[in-house]
């Protein structure tokens, strides 16, 4: 009773939204995970480059995996409470909007700064940094750069996403809130 | 009329919040700016460590100064709306907190990210990236890196503070609408 067909729209969107981004976190992980390329170094040391050589990567590639696995856990929680929502809807009525706005918070910073500290780590190895000696490797591994800076920007775009998912939640959250007085709840 | 006393309490809790942010701001980018190190390397070559050596640390720089300028205007929006209230209210209902909410949101994602992406460049100074050759500095600028540390960790206390201040202006927007209908606004 208390949800209208534009509250199952919402869920709706957030579900397709949620679907969105497990796509393009696993499609960055697999990017970088699965990146590598050998070169003969001096024509007998054969090195290979993977994302193990700059710790930033790495990160980018558990957190991103695990990221994915928090919204598959999110989707399946918003298709469990559309199936018992006349019964899960007094229980959860303020608990699992804050729960879920926290949580997505959390999940937007992690991503965002791993994705960004990994952008860091790569603008370092494109451009090198003179003054502390830093070499570029870039020039070297051409192909394996092209692909890391592809997943980063699939990366920027799953940050995009959860940053709207995010705002999703807060909306979910904040409108049970009354307009004048401050932390008030709404008559239901 | 609209405006009950809570509406000021949340007014003022953001006035607080913001001028905690300016002074966290602020001091990040002083801490940064004015920190250098002077060595003597090979006992003949003089070498002085400053932000500008590292890219991210100056980005941290002019970034946290433009985030407490924008801090402070929005300061100042805040006292003017205190003094206009009865004439603004009309026609600033919903679209100065939509302004501010997403002003907040891009103020917050860029100083969190300049300030994980500095973060980053740090840790490799830090530990150094023995796979790319890349080598320590931070044994030789013991003093400068520890002032670095500093400044960053002071840092992501402004981006708490500032995830703090988009949260609440995230429920000075949403709390507008109605908790039954997507998108509808409820009757003033």
């Amino acid at each position: 009773m208390m949800e209208s067909s534009s509250g199952i729209s919402l869920a709706r969107a957030e579900a397709f939204l949620r679907l969105f981004a497990i796509l393009v976190l696993v499609l960055t992980a697999c990017l970088l995970g699965f990146d590598t390329q050998t070169k003969l170094l001096f024509s007998t040391i054969k090195k290979t480059a993977t994302f193990r050589d700059l710790g930033a990567l790495q990160v980018v590639v558990y957190v991103d995996s695990v990221a994915a696995g928090y919204n598959l856990l999110q989707l399946g929680r918003g298709f469990i409470s559309a199936k018992l929502k006349g019964k899960l809807i007094n229980v959860s009525y303020v608990t699992l909007p804050w729960v879920c706005f926290l949580l997505d918070q959390a999940a937007v910073y992690t991503v965002f700064s791993v994705n960004t500290a990994a952008l860091q780590g790569s603008i370092i190895a494109v451009t090198g940094e003179s003054s502390l000696q830093w070499m570029k490797v870039c020039n070297r591994y051409t192909r394996f750069c092209i692909q890391v800076g592809g997943a980063l920007l699939i990366g920027y775009l799953a940050s995009l996403i959860m940053i709207l998912l995010s705002s999703l939640s807060a909306f979910s959250l904040f409108r049970l809130y009354s307009p004048k007085q401050f932390l008030l709840l709404k008559p239901t």
